[in-house]
């Protein structure tokens, strides 16, 4: 499929966040300005439609292959991750100490939203070196982030984790996957994994499997799980390659989509004979992976953004090819024209355009807060921010991208269900967004009970505040009025619903659990809502406008607040009916 | 896929339709009543779950195969269909006089029902059969039925529809097959077609292809259409078959889903051999296909249910087998006892079975016409309610079906996306029910602008009117105040719109086709309510009912109006800001 990066997007949205996150004013990202990023953009732009587009529908066709226990990629993919590794875009936004270039996360955000558009299958690799690599130098000593590191950074070797078991999935807790201490201070492994992403492949000489396992007087649950280091070939201390340690793949999933991406059933210590270290405390392994799984979260609703732009692109370039119908004046047209075709592409873009200023600002944020930890209070109210807006983002993001994709297929017709299009794969690709890194459900939870619950509603009242004062000046607007009233309503709703129901400690948990999505599914449209409104103030208070382009944006604004805000009313009147109904059917 | 057909649901709404309907007044239905239903249903049942519902995962991995010329189906298909033609299943609903049934169409619906769910790929020839004999039936001369009908029938050959041509897809005025009238009468066929289901296939020794084609000096565009029998192998007078009719299969399309299901490129006359024969007047092709697509659009609408029933039956096993998790007391549980999995299930629970009640109160309403052709102005007014619910039952239902789709991959979670569970298949299959058969697109036009202005709104507001009085009881009970005050204000909300916008002479065309869908489904979600008010009502009416069934229906309707009422209000908003953005956006 073709796929060309939405640069201009990305260029106001990337200078947007950098501005309205104060990084201008941030010493340790001197240097690291909108222009670099534009800079670093254009090159990404051109790897993503020239390398790894192409091979999208290659992967998808050819799928992975598993032969006499190997796992072999799509014709391409050796060749294409080789130039990815060699124009160091794994190390991107890692340390400079390990090999990296450094970057901060505003600037890595457009890139790998291209990288996931144009290859989200091949491309996983990337999300996994970086979330790897965050873990040990976080929590791994420093013998294990010398010989591990800059492979990694580098590309010479990849990251899996390995957390998943047939019966351990969303409730990690369960796992048993075992780790026997040695008396040389290493562990033996032996269990089984599922799941487990690029868990094995042809692509370099080396895996480094983060693998979660319990010690054999662990606590039972989730406190007594630990995190391990688990390469399949041995590293010396001097970081040479040594004996193959007794990691076997044993079978690739059968998956509706993300062909090209091998899903591996991994067994370690068949043979007794795969040694791990161990990575942080003893039994310390979930807060290890709850960093890496926040990375992944927000990888993961990029990459609803990235699927919807490339629906998005794929449904703009049919509609303005296919003639079919006539307009109003009896002449044959593309199907553009029609005005229900014009709707659905329209909701697309604006929706994955709010979606991606949300993706941005977050990247951005956190920069901030990683820089900005000596202003202590600013700081943890920002990273609540990050943390409220993570499994939102995370769930709603794919969703969307999900019901996206059935548009798209809706704009290309019987085309659309014929797989030689190629829409249909990006169907069938989404559907896992919404699965893997924590369920809906799970975020749903997350978001209702840890983010808002468990902090009093504290993160969540200062959004709405800073959202009423946000929309205050597009009161009187003529175009704008009206949305601002509906995004008042539903900012009162919410508020109300705090007081009734989500902080309400006698409301029925049960029955919070129950609306606990459609809760997810209001704050997701009530962030976009937020992010266009942003987006809206932010280009009011640039000196030179590109008027032609304020005026898509201002359309696409003003199609958000017609065509999806509506719907947030009717989720906070779900959330206002917790429970209803379920207790009394019988299954 | 397992899958057993909901005998309860289905026999309580067949013997609600005929008493509603008041069936049990017509006398050419006598003796076709609810109890001869069951009757048949438990005999369907059985061949739905022993026969045809095994072959289902079979022919999604094995698919139709095109070899040398030839569709080849899968392993188990040539028997399955031997076993359905000659247990008499394919004249179910056709005339005696040529070999089938007689029943009526409220009974024929649970059949069909069960045939979709257990095996839509395989059963499409059932409708194909169904809707080509009533063409033949309404519009071919006798020596065309004598000689076609008695087959198709019996099922010895079957039917295949060909409109669709690459550049004549939802606008069949565009197409250009040729038709050459030769000295006999007959015609000359020649052109390309494509998306012919079961076209070719080697299941049967004929298939009747029913193609559109224009004469040489027929008027442009959809005047020009004129319907063509045009038999695979040709029919001499005394029925014998004859030669090849030079109709050959180019190709199979390799689709999402549907694998099974032969999707056929047919060229017809490559060797100027193909003759056809004039089904109804020149030129009036497309008013013939018409009865056959209303036909296929209430079918298609019953697939809707029918994969939302599959659907639903497979989530649910799974939930009630998968342990994860733990409940408040900390014992771990079946994800069924998750409040957010269980809301997820009996929404799919509730939504199907409304869904079904329309579709079996639309089946019972068609019988109620056709029987009574002599009360011409009540009989009109209900064929204008068949007429306005034919839309909204075909894309509501299979957008619904969709939407249900993914949820039930949802609740499987990481295994929903593995092929080999087998409900990925569910949603890959759903995918093209709201393409075929007219486009929701294409629906929703046909329903805002033929069915509600066409009509001055007067069927829309007979519905409107008769709801209003159905739910007046309900107003002051304990369960369901609630939702009638909702539902009264989507009623009013609705007339007023009527007012505003879609009966509204000065209204701007583009602008209400932009909000057509929304529309739609605003009166979907109406339609669903109206209908579970409609069965609390028969249910109260009751001398005897089963308690514990009736309290789960109470439950299933009390979370409709929670948690899937709302949107309804959502979309009529939507439909307020008609054209919204839309016009100031340049692509």
């Amino acid at each position: 499929m073709n796929y060309q990066a939405p640069y201009k997007d990305m260029q106001l949205l990337v200078a947007q966040a950098y501005q309205q996150q104060g990084l201008a004013g941030v010493e340790s990202l001197d240097g690291f300005d909108p222009e670099l990023a534009n800079a670093v953009m254009e090159e990404a732009a051109k790897f993503a439609a020239g390398v790894i587009a192409p091979l999208n529908q290659v992967g998808d066709v050819q799928g992975c292959r598993f032969q006499d226990g190997n796992v072999i990629t799509p014709d391409g993919w050796r060749d294409a991750y080789k130039q990815f590794a060699e124009s160091g875009w794994i190390g991107l936004a890692l340390p400079e100490e390990f090999g990296g270039q450094g970057l901060p996360k505003y600037i890595a955000q457009p890139v790998n939203e291209m990288w996931l558009s144009a290859n989200l299958a091949f491309v996983m690799f990337q999300a996994l070196a970086q979330g790897g690599s965050e873990i040990l130098l976080n929590f791994a000593k420093e013998s294990i982030q010398s010989r591990y590191l800059p492979k990694i950074v580098s590309g010479e070797w990849t990251v899996a984790m390995a957390l998943t078991e047939p019966n351990a999935g969303s409730d990690l807790g369960a796992l048993n996957t075992k780790a026997i201490p040695q008396a040389d201070g290493t562990y033996k492994i032996k269990g089984q994994k599922i799941y487990i992403t690029y868990g094995d492949h042809d692509l370099t000489d080396n895996i480094a499997h983060l693998v979660l396992a319990r010690t054999p007087d662990a606590p039972a649950g989730s406190r007594g799980i630990s995190l391990f280091i688990v390469p399949k070939h041995r590293v010396a201390d001097d970081g040479v390659l040594g004996e193959f340690n007794d990691i076997r793949c044993t079978g690739i999933e059968h998956k509706m989509g993300l062909h090209g991406s091998p899903t591996c059933s991994i067994s370690y210590g068949d043979q007794d004979g795969c040694i791990g270290e161990l990575v942080g405390e003893l039994n310390q392994g979930l807060m290890a992976m709850f960093v890496l799984m926040n990375e992944a979260r927000l990888s993961c609703g990029l990459q609803g953004v990235a699927l919807g732009e490339l629906g998005y692109q794929c449904a703009l370039e049919y509609a303005q090819e296919r003639i079919q119908g006539t307009n109003s004046q009896g002449e044959k047209v593309a199907i553009v024209e029609h005005a229900d075709v014009k709707r659905m592409l329209l909701e697309m873009r604006s929706e994955t355009f709010a979606l991606r200023a949300l993706g941005y600002q977050i990247a951005a944020q956190i920069d901030a807060t990683e820089a900005a930890d000596n202003q202590e209070e600013t700081n943890q109210s920002k990273k609540d921010r990050v943390a409220l807006l993570t499994p939102i983002f995370k769930a709603f993001s794919t969703e969307r991208a999900n019901v996206m994709a059935g548009q798209v297929i809706q704009v290309f017709g019987g085309m659309g269900f014929v797989e030689e299009t190629g829409v249909a794969q990006i169907m069938r690709d989404a559907r896992v967004t919404t699965i893997y890194e924590g369920t809906t459900g799970i975020q749903a939870r997350d978001l209702m009970f840890r983010k808002v619950r468990g902090d009093q509603g504290k993160a969540l009242t200062e959004l709405l505040a800073e959202i009423t004062q946000l929309v205050q000046p597009f009161e009187s607007d003529d175009v704008f009025a009206s949305m601002v009233k509906e995004t008042h309503q539903v900012l009162t709703k919410v508020a109300s619903l705090l007081d009734s129901h989500l902080l309400n400690p006698d409301a029925d948990h049960d029955g919070l659990l129950a609306v606990s999505v459609p809760f997810l599914d209001a704050m997701g449209i009530l962030s976009c809502t937020w992010q266009i409104f942003n987006v809206l103030a932010y280009q009011q208070a640039q000196e030179t406008v590109d008027e032609s382009y304020m005026q898509n944006i201002n359309a696409l604004a003003a199609i958000y607040g017609a065509y999806r805000l509506p719907s947030a009313m009717a989720a906070l009147k779900v959330v206002e009916n917790a429970g209803l109904g379920l207790g009394k059917y019988k299954f």
